[in-house]
């Protein structure tokens, strides 16, 4: 076996920024993550509490291991419930590497942990608790996370926005957490075997939520490369990760990303177990496709996406399509369907998977194996006909105390983008819709983050509680580091925009901070409280490098002279001293003229 | 004064594309450009045909000349009319170019043409046309060029999108044209100095349009690296361009980008008469603005940014603003009004520039002055109060046979963005809107193209008739060639996803081609058919650099076994054998398992 190096991976905070952490009421250990953003001592304000899902990897104090992994924070949790046992794990076997020789071998990750499932008759998962009525310190860490902090400046909070029906409240406490994924509303993707985890929410009446997907391809990447990866998406705010490998080695680049991810890690089963029967579909069977699953959530995935509801009767009216199937687990399971002339065995075995799941608390990711894959068939029969399959499966999935979330598309242009989140929140009884873009038009390769951004920030108004990016290589190529960081900058644009226009209550106080900033020309505090400190930073030093001109009351774009804002500041002073000016106009507004007289006086 | 080399532009034909000319029925001497993209033999498919406001540039058989400038291609069209007359121009003065020293000039552009204006009592603009029932062929230009070569396929085209009101016809006449002209829903910026131009229309029955701004400020940048922007501008796609050049040598600078402009030019004259003044804003005069306007229709600018709705009155409700006034020409006017005690003398002095306006052509582009410059500042009472001057003015310069469009923010939430265009149609009487974004979030400096290209998408949905691009540089520099690019390309794709949505009858055709280029795995149809398939094929050469590739029937992100579309083709074939399954499925659609015995007889 080669010896492969350790990842090294980004560390360090984000420029101004300092790791903070609140500690719960109900669970006191508890120690949330948050981001303070340090505002210059002339902004004379306090600095702004951010959402901060990056994990240890910011944090200035924290020392990184990859070989060791993440501290298992949530061990204590679980044992503490006494509703779990250890158990030998299913063996390591070559097809899960997919038969990968030994100099081509990802090394196993080097600290080995028995796995962890319920015990016989214990239902575990979150939404069993909250049905319950019991809090869990998931629960509580997701409602202190929510509020960034919001508590002190609750009289402060102005609700301004449509949100189409959504209940955000004006403060999240651990009591709605519950009551929201007791109802299906929101789920927490937390599997037992997964605790480095910095538990999440996923609801449309909480902060909307990114995922970024990473995964080497048969084609090309290494484990090190993505674990580089995983960690750049979560400093930039994807909320989760999907590792959607289809190579080899997928067992093991797998187990070295969970061991050192703080955020939730979904795949899509169906890949690997296609790996493990060489790539041809019709040879897949439930028997692997269950293996699978237990390997899988053994290692502590906390989502699985499963397209169960591409049924043998839908794949006829794909026929007919510009661009037929376009998922990949979707275009598995139709053909395995066609050739067997049988229906899908997982729509037959739901039961069985549900059970599974339970066992872990493995989310339900119901993928929509038939979504568009082009503006000519968006919203057609076959998306619906899916649609309408998922809503089923969700109930059985509920019924079996499984946490469920919805896939959505995929290409729609912009006026058929609502349809989908109506018919997704009436058919799917309010589970989180959790969406890929939408793609708004399909003529612009090279810039699908774009197309797709458009139709991500409409849907997450409208009601999506998670937004899976798309990185500007879709549909070209596999996305580098890189595209990964400007995937997931664009999607927090969409989500942050979509939380702005729903109203979240403290949204808002970000872009009034930075906008502050820009009026009163504090250019380092526009750096530090943009999304994306470096490329702020560095454009502006494109042309204005000097130190001093950080403090400079310009920039390039307009020169000293034409600087509005400058201006501007020399208006207020004006008007400012000016007595009752702003009064006047209130009573004037409607006759300009009438105010002359009233100036002449002074 | 230094030689300054002629400057050197990009040129050629885009990938696969040939240039050809439409001509025209009532004016058979018309020209009409149009860009043909060729398929790969394997389509078996006619080129696909889209719109093209490059000009001379990409034209194979074209001979550029910067210094000679652009044929004059009008020229013969204002001699027909008859009602026009040369006369000797205003003289050039050292102001004009902001008094710049012998050796820092811009030099002129070498060749001289006398400037044309309205005889005395001739209205010679398209509105003036229009409703006196003629059709110019500047009309029947426009009207050729809407239908993207349509009329050929006129039976295939199915209307599917909300339009909100708008009123886009199958077919787009010269009759049609003049309609919406006459009733002023749409402009034609065509100064009748400027004959190099390839006429356009901007209104909301019409293709969305976008324009890129350019321009020196007093900081950077140089008259060969402006004519570059222009040019790169329109390669991409711009329809029209501001050149909002603030530092020295403005005059010439500008006089050398007309000349080889084949798309409307637009500026804002209150930037170079603040330059004649020293920069001192309350120093500007009615003359000295009056002369600004005058220098620049002589030059053959096609329409002026006029910032006459910022009244007196507005201002005090600006004082309580997070950002206050961020247009330049907003705050130049704002200090000027508060310094003098006075109405704005643009406000005043409106029905003398009308007539200024008239007499050349230029179309109105009147300004928002007061546009929010932050989420906070979206929709308020200084923003709208605004607009209701903008909606009396409108009605002014309508009386004096004035063309006119109106100018939208700015930064806006998402769920404020359609407030702005119904107020807008409500209040102007349906003159066309050109929109600045709107920046849907403050909070990604580095990444404003993005946030604004969600805003932008969404108000040209709505209505918005031009989109003005913001560049990745935008609030931190000045926008190079490279981000002037990519602003270009994320609108084309905010106005494309527009016109999908709003149904227009031929924006499908182009997302059809390339989804079917998709499907078929012809890569180098779907680089050609993209938005800029330079960035596409670069993108999938990175992982996929051999010429056999781009045959595969895979692609690097998924491989070849995993490739969703790929087996999506055996699905088809598969389903295709199988007799009626289609129809199978259309019967059993809500009972998979009725199914199963039918087939069990094949």
């Amino acid at each position: 076996m080669t010896k492969i190096p350790t990842p090294t991976v980004t560390t360090g905070p984000l420029p101004a920024s300092t790791k903070v952490f609140y500690r719960g009421v109900l669970y006191p250990d508890l120690r949330v993550p948050m981001r303070e953003i340090a505002l210059h001592p002339s902004a004379d304000a306090p600095p702004v509490t951010v959402y901060d899902c990056s994990g240890p990897y910011t944090d200035e104090t924290a020392k990184i291991s990859i070989e060791r992994g993440l501290p298992r924070v949530r061990e204590s949790w679980l044992s503490a419930r006494g509703d779990t046992e250890v158990y030998a794990p299913r063996p390591v076997q070559p097809a899960d590497n997919g038969f990968v020789s030994d100099d081509r071998l990802t090394p196993e990750f080097p600290a080995r942990h028995r796995p962890l499932r319920a015990k016989a008759g214990k239902s575990i998962s979150q939404i069993a608790y909250a049905r319950a009525g019991i809090i869990t310190p998931e629960m509580e860490f997701v409602a202190i996370r929510e509020n960034l902090g919001r508590a002190e400046m609750r009289e402060k909070l102005m609700r301004d926005g449509e949100s189409f029906g959504a209940a955000i409240p004006d403060f999240v406490t651990p009591e709605f957490v519950r009551d929201e994924v007791a109802r299906g509303r929101a789920v927490i993707p937390a599997n037992i075997n997964h605790p480095e985890l910095e538990p999440m929410a996923i609801g449309r009446n909480f902060l909307v939520k990114i995922n970024a997907n990473i995964g080497n391809s048969a084609v090309t990447s290494s484990m090190a490369e993505e674990v580089e990866k995983m960690v750049r998406a979560i400093r930039w705010g994807a909320d989760t990760v999907m590792d959607l490998s289809t190579g080899r080695n997928i067992h093991n680049i797998r187990e070295w990303i969970i061991r050192n991810a703080p955020v939730p890690i979904g795949t899509v089963p169906i890949y690997q177990a296609l790996e493990k029967v060489g790539g041809v579909a019709e040879d897949l069977t439930w028997e692997i496709y269950r293996d699978t699953l237990i390997e899988q959530a053994e290692q502590g995935v906390d989502y699985f996406t499963i397209h169960a509801g591409v049924r043998l009767s839908h794949i006829p009216l794909t026929v007919d399509r510009v661009t037929g199937i376009v998922s990949r687990g979707g275009s598995i399971m139709a053909k395995w369907c066609l050739h067997h002339h049988r229906e899908s065995f997982l729509y037959e075995h739901f039961a069985e998977i549900c059970e599974i799941m339970r066992a872990y608390d493995v989310s339900f990711s119901l993928g929509d194996g038939l979504r568009p894959g082009s503006i000519a068939d968006a919203n057609d029969a076959a998306q619906f006909a899916e649609l309408e399959t998922l809503g089923e499966l969700t109930q059985t999935a509920w019924a079996h105390d499984c946490q469920v979330m919805i896939e959505g598309p995929g290409h729609v242009p912009m006026h058929k983008i609502k349809e989908n989140m109506d018919k997704q929140l009436a058919v799917c009884g309010e589970a989180p819709f959790y969406t890929l873009g939408p793609l708004t038009t399909d003529i612009a390769p090279g810039y699908d983050h774009i197309t797709s951004g458009i139709g991500a920030a409409m849907i997450g108004w409208f009601g999506t509680a998670m937004l899976c990016y798309v990185t500007p290589k879709e549909h070209l190529g596999l996305p580098d580091r890189d595209d990964v960081k400007t995937g997931v900058i664009t999607y927090k644009i969409a989500a942050h925009a979509a939380d702005l226009a729903k109203g979240h209550p403290a949204a808002k106080l970000r872009d009034d901070a930075l906008s502050h900033a820009r009026f009163e020309f504090r250019w380092e505090d526009q750096f530090n409280l943009s999304l994306d400190p470096d490329t702020a930073r560095s454009f502006h030093d494109q042309t204005l490098p000097k130190e001093a001109h950080k403090l400079a009351h310009f920039c390039s774009m307009c020169g000293p002279k034409f600087c509005s804002m400058k201006i501007s500041h020399d208006i207020r002073d004006a008007a400012r001293a000016e007595a009752g000016l702003a009064e006047m106009a209130e009573r004037y507004r409607d006759g300009g003229d009438l105010y002359m007289p009233v100036k002449d006086k002074t």
